[in-house]
């Protein structure tokens, strides 16, 4: 049994680790921290977890952490990177589902992130937890940066086509669209049922921090620098991220085929037949991500339609995933859960 | 492995079977009727199910029913018992998640359904299927009635004060509320979204199908006729049942230990600590029922609030539970989940 | 034209008030204070107002409220009793929608809302704003305390069964539901849209600080202490509140003539014919409270179904219906929109 | 007052369109037909026009319609043109809420609506009821073809910089969002709220009906073809439009400025601040398109958001609008109404 430890567990992406990991045969729950809720148990904040849960938050302790296989960290921006380098030290492996990891470039990280960063010298280390890109490396490492839940929607529907340089790189376009629960538990005027119930809109158009991390990951595949213009929009739901992708000068090839052999033997890539058009429900609660490739009217404009749920495949549930790569098991153990429909 | 047969499998129930029977240790889906959609895959139908059920559906065959060890009819009301003798006659075991078996007077049935019984000498060998009253019974049965999603909520609720005769049985009052989905998958104005989002209402109140289902489990337990008015909402959510439940008289009891003892080692009855107010979304999608009870002011009234998922213990997850039960499975074999919280 | 002011324009109450206000063909809205955002145009904070109210946010200032003929207060509860005699010292006439003024006993205030009232001699000036109960007083008022949004919809619904002494006073129950909206525009974990949505709950069941308002209300109305168990439950929905009322031990009289005499001339109180079940969606952002009235199974229970708009009948609408009582104007006057459908 | 008539009324363009009529200052409802409903009050079946709307509908009839001043079909795509001609003979005017008259071309029109047109002689004389575009056009038809949905969002939303020329028209994307109300209130198992709930997916991405429509807007404003590419949404919401278009190659201007000149004095088009994301709520039940123009990170491609309600703007709202034009009222006559928020 893997000994795991999680930091900061009283948010959506912490409740939603606990949930995976309640069911996962390896996984055995040393200790999870939080502040603010130390004493409490998991299960009188969550009441899902009665019954699966039954240790109580505990106050930040470096050494219970320390004695852990792998800490999760399930905190707000800019807490891993103070923490991470002393785990390391103890010979801790980490996943960190914030963005402090990220980025490659400390400077563009501190632009977007709005503070300098404090372990630069472990971004060349970590490795972005994107196991149909980096698979391999993520069985080795030992600091995983879990990606963004709309870098990962985004750049699995663009992958295949920029990584074949099958269309115009300079004109991407990724309109997404995410349920809520997206911007986490924090108390917020702006995410109450009574602002957010039956209204849409874009919000923070002129940049949003998963910009660069969506560039960085079509740059990779690309090798060189892509022009992506990203708007994210807010959901009047909990669950789920749509990403409709647009991309010009499309050549003449089967993009269905592209799309299915690009995605063979993927576990959690699940390239619809022709014609479809994927709803987020049907990876609720899943760690799959389901993708469908348009044409329109026969033009030289590709529609990529690309759905997760960001809270699994766009949070806890790809750290799952990273974890059984990191530690030798099946990397769906724990994850093969049926979606909930309806 | 258990050879199953489902006859009905495009509604909310069928789908919700499928869900917990793809992934059930023991069950072996052999075959799933439906007549508008023989020959679909059933995954085409419910993308949830891409990657775990791979069979389509059929046209009803009798043949193939009765290779079964057990046959689910998730059909509405009225088909089961046309098909039901000639299955036991096959030595195939049925549980029928409509309402065919459910109340033991014919007449009754004839009354509140609107249609004779076709096969009422099968009334009395049915066995009711709540495990929380009938368990032994159960296992050994050919053919369960598996409860109505209300009954379910409302009988769990009030069956410790009933049982022990600590209430008045004559002015119980069952004041429901249910989401959408227990209003099935079938075409129609009044379950639009644009009709039951942003709005609320009560529904039936000169008489529903369940009050007579309710009203025949709570005589039982209080070996009488009891006096309930019962009042069922429609929700504007997908998933889930509340019963807020009222009973007059309270004796002076503890009912806090009364619950918990009535309840104690029961795998899917969870008695909240006192003064809690059970969520329906803590049973999104597992088979819990979840009971606070709570005396408001001292008076002599007693509320008990119970929540479940109207798919999940209100029909699927208790027909699994009888399944097991019926099988000598663990009674929780495959219902193991974790409920999906946000 | 009457000189309006508000004080606290930031919730919803507030921007309520506004809407409505906005299209007033007597009203003159002149000040709206807010601390926290003074200086902001009101149109900014509320984007639905945007061409309809032009004026910003000040400072609470005493000076520019005396100027006015009449000053709402849409504070949190305990605010308007420390402002309210001054301002009716310099002529102004109040109505506070908070709970301030509604309960006559400042003893029983302090109790449900834990600190001593500050000027209980007011208590007995002060008009309870129904006008379907107190019209001719609230004509003359100077302070009018606007009921609370469960009490109107409770209090409507039982009052002719109470005043005409035909059930059982001592076993009422009030089994209400309420959109979220009821709780605020406050940040708070509670009422996000990923803790609310598809969800659904009882809360407060102990006792809620309604509670003893409506009994107030009953109690008048029957000349004598009532009992009365009121369950509140939070809706996964914006706007609207449904109060499922029961009553036992009804006399053998035609409920329906009772009622639609009660409430006959009435011009937002609306009997609707025997056997409907009203929506709350029907009355959504007017000022109706729309009732059906129901005898299940021909037995001695009688129930009623009640709904408002919390914000319009239950809170700024009926504000602007007194309002217009008040100063002698048509009672319906900028109250005549019809109800958003879907 | 104008003597009105509307064919097929059971709607949800229907009841939106009697919600306004019923407070319109000038209209007088003659006349409301369906089949269906023949004899049925219009109140019994939308409870909100309880009281504000007293006639019953009745079985199309000629002489009662051409007794009429105006009639509004709100009937399915294909009702209209087999009866507006002799409508047009008795002298009276017709506003089309379907899309029998929207498109210029009748082999257009026959591809996409699959039946060929009954009155192609009609398509000429037809005004396409933008009045942003076509006002003094409007003013003087006797047969206006009102605007789709999407594409009013989506045409006030480029107008402006397809009109000026500054940018590329061959590379327009217009990724659109609709509430389910616009799938109109048929029974559909696609529709229903366990389907459409807490999901979130593109539809009819091959090719929509609106494209032409967007497309011959876009192309009449550029004096030339455009393209286009077009996906439609589904919101899990009842009301709103979301608009989010992108545009390649702009030139080097103020944009914000550009915006506000084009629709300066226009009454029911709201350019908001620079840096604003409008949010479909603010919109709700009135008449506004509210847009916001960006360009984020300062490159080349130009983002503008444009919301509106589609019952509203969107359909009914811009048919009395239209009506206002047609009969030399105030344009903004019965349409003042704030938006319901929250």
């Amino acid at each position: 049994m893997i000994k795991i430890g999680i930091v900061g567990g009283t948010g959506y992406t912490g409740v939603e680790l606990l949930r995976l990991l309640a069911t996962h045969p390896q996984a055995s729950l040393q200790v999870i921290t939080s502040r603010s809720e130390a004493g409490t148990p998991v299960a009188d904040l969550f009441g899902n977890l009665r019954g699966h849960v039954d240790i109580p938050f505990t106050a930040p302790d470096s050494a219970s952490l320390a004695a852990c296989d792998l800490v999760f960290f399930a905190t707000p921006n800019g807490t891993a990177m103070k923490r991470v380098p002393e785990l390391l030290a103890a010979g801790v492996r980490v996943i960190d589902l914030a963005a402090d990891f990220r980025l490659r470039d400390p400077a563009e990280w501190a632009q977007w992130y709005g503070m300098p960063h404090a372990c630069p010298e472990l971004l060349a280390e970590a490795v972005y937890g994107l196991p149909e890109v980096n698979r391999e490396a993520i069985r080795g490492a030992r600091l995983v940066a879990n990606p963004g839940c709309y870098p990962t929607a985004a750049t699995l529907g663009l992958l295949p086509l920029v990584e074949a340089g099958l269309v115009d790189n300079q004109t991407l376009v990724a309109d997404c669209k995410s349920g809520v629960s997206g911007a986490g538990r924090g108390a917020s005027v702006g995410t109450l049922m009574a602002e957010v119930n039956e209204s849409f809109k874009a919000y923070a158009v002129p940049g949003h921090r998963h910009l660069p991390e969506i560039s960085q990951n079509l740059g990779e595949a690309a090798g060189g620098r892509v022009g992506l213009t990203f708007v994210p929009h807010l959901l009047p739901m909990t669950r789920g991220i749509h990403a409709t992708l647009y991309a010009r000068g499309v050549a003449d090839v089967d993009l269905q085929a592209l799309f299915e052999q690009r995605y063979a033997g993927e576990p959690f890539v699940d390239v619809l037949p022709a014609g479809s058009h994927p709803e987020t429900r049907t990876v609720r609660g899943v760690n799959h991500c389901r993708i469908a490739v348009h044409r329109p009217q026969g033009g030289d404009t590709v529609v990529v339609l690309s759905v997760i749920d960001n809270l699994t495949k766009g949070a806890a549930g790809q750290a799952v995933q990273n974890m059984n790569l990191m530690f030798g098991l099946d990397e769906a153990a724990g994850l093969g859960q049926v979606a909930l429909l309806p």
